[in-house]
């Protein structure tokens, strides 16, 4: 499958022009063509540096274009279109990856709809990134956790807390026998909550845990900020004995994130913000297929997917579909499959245990509730409860209204929190 | 206009539920709100940290919804909404500035479609990040152009030419009169043209006819890669006294933008390849007017800004307005505002000076044509003539086609490329 010499892209399109000049307008665009032909684009320059049209499959056709801007006066053709391009053209580089793939063309106005579908890479990329560096594996080692989701939340209120109210809201959740827990991406170094004051006292309390029960909450402290501040907050994290760190993607960049993995020795939690922008619309964007592969060389351990039912927009099999994607290895090679751990998200809580197991049929995954444990009847300590309780229940097969006769705090979740 | 203690952020939305309801769930999610009252958002939390719905004003209706996944069967209300923030939540950083008001609220159900409009930021962000370092006039000053556009080109074929084949080009370019030169977006460090190869290939010829003519011609050199490698190939570029250097800035992030900014003793070209899906739906994305502040604040000099009637979608008012964002302080503070040069670039040729000239009312730009130069019928350097000939007659109020008659370069352009 894996071409050793070629980057492949695959592409939905919408198009009011022939659909074959279409494609090849987008492969002239993104490799050595222009507008009109000039005198340096031989045919040798040609074969050595052209993207290709590797193969052009038509779908529907609808009346009226999807985006604005576009040639043609319809019918539009929408279809599915491989390019390829040789690995020489830009190298190894993510940065210059993303430019070449998902540049210039979302402009072109041979189309009115156009999302990138999904990427595939030479193993050469193996060469100059990493990859994960804790992933699934690490991430059970760090936290303790073997047999089951880490079972995590997210401190709220998202942002406004002080560091001794963050540090008191984590006694509270390990003593329920929280496994993760991660600062929302609201929270990261504002003069309310200054990042090493929060790093100090909630690592105390976390630390006095690990003393007296040998087990250590994860807590994946948002780091998100300038290059250098990112280094040094890892520092600060690792120095007070933490054991993840956590940063907004797209506020960061690839290099920013290639620049902390390379500096990390902690697990990198990867948040997905903004996200929304490339994957609302239908018509324009990138799919989570195609995304995840570039934050995984790149270095992140753990990718948001989102949670079945959530309280955003997106459908469970899409969700479901991009924890399968983050658990598959994106390469053959032996141990080098950048697999990374999805973290379920979103309105989350008792309820959407079982059909997760169900669907992804693997507990290799964090599950995040934040009201749904915060908000418990019983206090956060029951919140935790009935998360942990929800998943037996799962793992085990058992029905959750049976589960919940004999467990007070999964009752009660039930009870409190909309289906 | 400016307040001191708060972001605002403006943004068009469309909702499926009452206008005013969906922008409380906006700022609430965006700030201390979760999807259920949770005991910690006390109401001293709320006054200090909660974001604030400081106007609406209602648009149209319509039928139905311009995004899957929102709440509600129709009709669906248009609005423009402005929100603010305490700058205490998110301190002056950029990156976290992104996750709050560009971040998780574009997947939000309560809208079928959200766009950012704009924001307005304190001055304290000039006490963290230092802005373009040369701008216009340090443009100015390193090309000695001071009166006109700089008349500029892109390497082509994008992709493709060796060192030696692209330093020849670059002779022609100069021998042709031209100011400003930049690397395709495509080309960065690939095998076929490494990056230090082709800049010590490239400044031989340009040192050469500088040290003979006493102009030196601009080429922004593509360093677009990772945190260390962009210093690194900065470090190249000055050291063979090259006067630019150039990003693709989505592949690079702020954080990214910003190190190498703090790092640089060179102008920095901002390339907004990727540009389309933020801004080609008019139902999701972030606007012109917004993103540039951003990147202006993180470091970046010049900033694409399309052409009139270019080959790609965009409309040409929204170009003129883009280019007049550029040029637009975005503070008061007497000498920071910020503004950077912008770059009309995408299908460019003669055709296009007197409307630029006219639109904009400045001739503070680069004027970047790769085909309108590249493939004019008398070769590259009548190609270049036939731009600046455009631009004098620009300038000077002649139309084009009187000039045309006793200046043959440009006479040829008009016949060999589209209006």
């Amino acid at each position: 499958m894996t071409d050793s010499s070629r980057i492949h892209a695959h592409y939905w399109i919408e198009t009011g022009v022939d659909p074959r000049q279409a494609a090849e307008a987008m492969a002239g665009e993104q490799s050595s063509g222009t507008f009109v032909k000039i005198p340096g684009e031989t045919a040798e320059l040609k074969r050595r540096s052209a993207a290709r049209v590797e193969s052009l499959v038509e779908l529907e056709r609808v009346a009226a274009a999807s985006l604005p801007g576009a040639k043609g006066s319809g019918p539009f053709q929408r279809a599915k279109v491989r390019l390829s391009w040789p690995l020489d053209n830009m190298g190894t580089s993510l940065p210059n990856l993303l430019a070449t793939v998902a540049g210039n063309l979302f402009e072109l106005r041979q189309f009115s709809g156009l999302r990138l579908l999904d990427i595939e890479l030479p193993e050469a990329f193996l060469d100059a990134y990493p990859g994960p560096q804790f992933a699934v594996e690490g991430t059970r080692r760090l936290s303790g956790v073997h047999n089951s989701p880490l079972i995590g939340t997210i401190i709220k209120p998202s942002v406004g807390l002080s560091p001794e109210a963050t540090a008191e809201t984590v006694r509270q959740l390990i003593d329920g026998g929280i496994d993760f827990i991660k600062d929302d991406e609201l929270q990261a170094d504002g003069p309310h909550c200054p990042f090493e004051e929060r790093v100090d006292a909630v690592m105390r309390v976390i630390r006095t845990q690990a003393d007296r029960t040998g087990k250590k909450a994860m807590f994946a402290f948002n780091l998100t900020g300038e290059i250098d501040q990112m280094l040094t907050r890892h520092d600060i994290v690792a120095r007070h004995g933490g054991t993840c760190v956590m940063v907004s993607l797209h506020s960061v960049g690839l290099p920013g994130l290639a620049h902390l993995r390379r500096h990390s020795a902690l697990p990198i939690h990867g948040h997905r913000n903004g996200w929304g922008l490339y994957s609302r619309s239908p018509h324009i964007g990138i799919s989570y297929a195609a995304w995840q592969k570039f934050w995984r060389l790149a270095g992140a351990d753990h990718l948001h997917v989102n949670g079945l039912r959530n309280k955003f927009c997106e459908p469970d099999e899409s969700v479901i579909a991009s924890a399968r994607a983050c658990l598959a290895p994106m390469f053959a090679a032996p141990g080098r499959g950048c697999e990374v751990m999805p973290v379920f998200s979103s309105g989350q809580s008792a309820w959407q245990a079982a059909d997760t197991y169900k669907a992804l049929g693997s507990t290799d995954l964090i599950y995040a509730c934040g009201g749904g444990i915060m908000a418990h009847p019983s206090g956060i300590a029951g919140g935790v409860r009935s998360i942990r309780q929800a998943w037996e229940a799962a793992a085990q097969g058992i029905p959750l209204a049976d589960h919940a006769r004999d467990h007070s705090d999964l009752r009660l979740a039930l009870e409190a929190f909309p289906a």
